[in-house]
């Protein structure tokens, strides 16, 4: 499997704490030529990369055997981890003991790492002690997009990102057990994130198609992937994500556990949900959403909405505190799960199960008070120096957008905030990749750190391959609307670089800085009746605005 | 030529003041059906229809001979215009009197009328006497999207839209030449309206393409549509596109005007200028883009932009001012032009030929200078009792968007603001739909009466029906947010109709009251295995939060 852009190189870019090479992607432009025919350079756009090894022409990637693990041995020099002698969930080794499975299996190659006994191994916890991690390091160079083409200011420093850690302004995710991962950050002072989710149900889909989709999303610039499987072979199919994917990877535990006792949601017990935590934290996820916000006092506040609760996760443990009339598990066993999660340094993403599911619904009550108790229990996981994420909505119009970052901002001390959207309107299903992306450029511009993808199937149907581009690129655009609204350092030098190309009439140099070339040529080259060179079928010849303003403006 | 909608209905709502009949169109909904089977009905919900005599069952259209002619009765009624008994313009009669261009011509069968002597005829003029026209109270009635389903406050009142328009709040295009167009308004206390463009070039696009991809984009939504085109049988395609259109066209005079001197912008002059504004008003286009607001001293303020002047209007007249050393004639005749739009309420679109092309060049010096004459000439028009509307950009990051806005509101004493996007990022060429739908949503949520739509092929080629589609349907969804945002009386029904059909997975009701039925159909059924009811391929059925809160929440 092979990722290319056109015009672009893989460049590395070295660390100067820590010996580290930071990958980057490099575009070449061509020269601009006068009337007169006198060439000027124009220097290359170096830009964000997360394709990883994938579009390293000197790397070749066989996805039967995964990634080039890039973080092992800075792991290894921290000798703070042991690695177990075997994996520790009974259902894990129950099913590398089942030769029924063998077929879809990835070859396991290396046993699990574990925080060493007395060990604090977070990136939290390091911060915390002053410590400049690689991947601290990494991150540093790897947001000052620019640093290569001088006259940009430096100010994300490696110092500076270890600050931001050690607040709990920003996570790094960075579980030992997934090294194949490169370095990235999420939080508000950093470039806005986006997050794409794929994962089979049980109506569809197999693992060699999400393996492929989920390497796909890395191509567009998918910052992390949320594996949300829930069908067969799901312990199968992540393995495979978790080996090939550059980029952290994200889970919803309960859908496993639920899984696990044949979908009754009263079956569920602390016990299996326990052990399907260490099985995925020992397989290398990196982030885990815990719906431990949702309390029995919150139920009463949903009646009388209109779409009730949407998220899965609320809405299965939901039901198991009506059926149980027990509070939920997740909530009175959360210093449990934090001792868990802080032996792999996984990041738990607080889950917000009474999101709204609909304009009608925003901004409610429920909504707030789960918040409310989100952020009780950051404080709790920063105890233990677990990293923490706090999702947000959903749907909401835009008048009421702001109120969800500031009463994040009001209850969440500074963790960063991780929202799906939101939806600005409900009536527009098929784009609601549109109706969402409206709504998180401005909470993005607003101070949410990383923004989950919705791609046009939403509510009706799983994401094919050109769905799940669309809902990348359209994030993408939400994104960086957001990081040049928050002038965030050098993200404008793509922009200016890509309007100069078209002033230029270098089309090819346009699209090469574009986020999506190939979408760009085609539309260009449906258009093209000969070699035209100096104006496009919008305006034909004569009405060229850039090519008649040439004359006035130069 | 037909438009269908799924499971609607063209219904005529009847004036109290006039007899008039409001087309709308109302969405029919099936049953919720509770566990126990008990059925509840659901209102139908009724929408603003901008499809007009296309989706009446009862009404045959044939394009070849043009669409009903719904405001006759009500102009002739007036006894203020005359119809005259030829074409004032030169070129129009030289134009019927070439028989080479018969094949594409349209038949004309009626004689353009005009302002009898000593006679004021707009919309803004009936206002300022005190008169409540029946456009004014068509689109009253309009406006209150569920003025049929009891228990939502009308503020829309007639009365109300005489005393907007009388203060220049507010735009009716309504030439009498156009009685074919449904009345329609654009304001800032009004739901927010969208234009689309169509147009052939030189290179492209034949007469019958436009004609059916303007319908096209009524069926979709779009409010009033621009003929943009630059290339042959300029006059013959508008008159197609005007007869058959059941909402207002504007153009830009000024192509045509340059086609008539072969391109050659030297050879541009007031005469043929006026005489192409006679021709168009006579023609019965509702609405002018002028660009009158360039001024010779703001060409230097041009130089060391990134993309110099990416208007094309503008572009063609700051050349003019070079080539001949003299101010923008548009400015110094706009005396004239006003004197000659008021017989024919054509409404002018000050055009911002300074707008931004790139995000670089936003906010700068020589955009707010042209806003700032654009606000002195609303004064001048509204003089002559001219409806204004004001231009706007263009490329602009978020946090600079509401300072146009503002802008707009100091200089421009309360006339329509008119946007194209903004776009809010240059990276994106492909999905500048939904760069620009993201800074549309906010500039309409701020106050912005229309914007205009961009389709996925802006910056590279001119649009197909499915780019025509893609942009209407991304502008649809940015004005409706923008609706809910502002608290647009009735805006939110369609929304909650939508969701608690979602809800009740009553799946069509759903795809009905969407935005593009067609689409949601579409994708819910390439995700379909089998006859699923109660769970969608997203979730399965283990894991729909829907189904599963449906216990909790009720």
């Amino acid at each position: 499997m092979n990722i290319t852009y056109p015009a672009s190189k893989k460049i590395y870019l070295a660390g100067k704490i820590h010996g580290i090479r930071v990958g980057m992607r490099r575009i070449s432009l061509t020269d601009t030529v006068a009337e007169n025919g006198q060439h000027t350079k124009n220097d290359p756009v170096v830009v964000y990369d997360t394709s990883g090894a994938y579009s390293d022409n000197s790397v070749s990637v066989d996805i039967a055997k995964g990634l080039p693990r890039l973080r092992e041995a800075w792991i290894a020099l921290r000798n703070d981890t042991e690695q177990l002698p075997a994996f520790s969930s009974a259902y894990c080794n129950s099913g590398l003991n089942d030769r029924s499975s063998g077929s879809v299996r990835f070859p396991v190659t290396h046993l699990p790492k574990r925080a060493r006994t007395g060990k604090d191994i977070t990136q939290m916890y390091y911060a915390r002690q002053g410590i400049i991690t690689p991947e601290m390091e990494y991150v540093a160079i790897r947001e000052n997009m620019q640093n290569d083409v001088s006259g940009i200011s430096t100010r994300i420093t490696p110092e500076f990102v270890r600050s931001e850690v050690a607040a709990g302004r920003a996570v790094i995710p960075a579980n030992p057990n997934h090294p194949e991962a490169e370095p990235m950050i999420i939080g508000t002072n950093f470039s806005v994130k986006i997050n794409t989710n794929i994962g089979n149900s049980a109506l569809s889909s197999g693992i060699e198609e999400e393996v492929e989709k989920a390497v796909w999303s890395c191509k567009w610039g998918g910052d992390t992937l949320m594996d949300l499987s829930t069908g067969n072979n799901i312990h199968e199919t992540r393995e495979w994500i978790v080996r090939n994917l550059p980029v952290p990877v994200g889970t919803v535990p309960l859908y496993q556990a639920l899984e696990k006792v044949e979908g009754n949601i009263s079956h569920l017990t602390w016990e299996v949900y326990r052990d399907t935590l260490i099985e995925q934290c020992e397989q290398g996820v990196d982030y885990f959403t815990i719906h431990a916000g949702l309390l029995q006092a919150h139920l009463p506040l949903v009646k009388g909405r209109t779409t009730g609760i949407v998220s899965r996760g609320g809405s299965i443990i939901a039901n198991w505190m009506v059926l149980h009339g027990q509070e939920n598990f997740f909530y009175t066993r959360f210093e449990d799960i934090c001792g868990i999660l802080k032996q792999y340094d996984v990041a738990v993403s607080l889950g917000d199960g009474l999101r709204p599911g609909c304009i009608n619904d925003a901004n409610d009550d429920a909504q707030f008070a789960e918040l409310s108790v989100l952020g009780d229990l950051t404080l709790t996981a920063w105890k233990h120096h677990v990293q923490v994420l706090i999702e947000g909505p959903g749907h909401v119009p835009m008048h009421r957008i702001k109120a969800n970052m500031d009463e994040q901002m009001r209850h969440c001390h500074g963790a960063p905030f991780y929202t799906l959207g939101p939806l600005t309107t409900d009536i527009a299903p098929g784009y609601d990749h549109i109706t969402s992306a409206i709504g998180a450029a401005q909470i993005a511009w607003y101070g949410t750190a990383m923004i989950c993808y919705v791609t046009p199937k939403e509510h009706l149907g799983l994401p094919d391959r050109e769905d799940v581009r669309a809902g990348v690129v359209a994030y993408k655009i939400a994104a960086h609307a957001a990081d040049l609204a928050k002038g965030h350092p050098g993200a404008q030098v793509r922009d200016n670089a890509l309007s100069k190309a078209r002033f230029d009439f270098r089309w090819k140099d346009q699209f090469n800085l574009s986020l999506d070339p190939e979408k760009a040529l085609e539309y260009y080259q449906a258009g093209r009746m000969e070699s035209e060179t100096d104006h496009c079928t919008m305006c034909g010849p004569h009405f060229c605005a850039m090519k008649l303003s040439k004359g006035v403006c130069r």
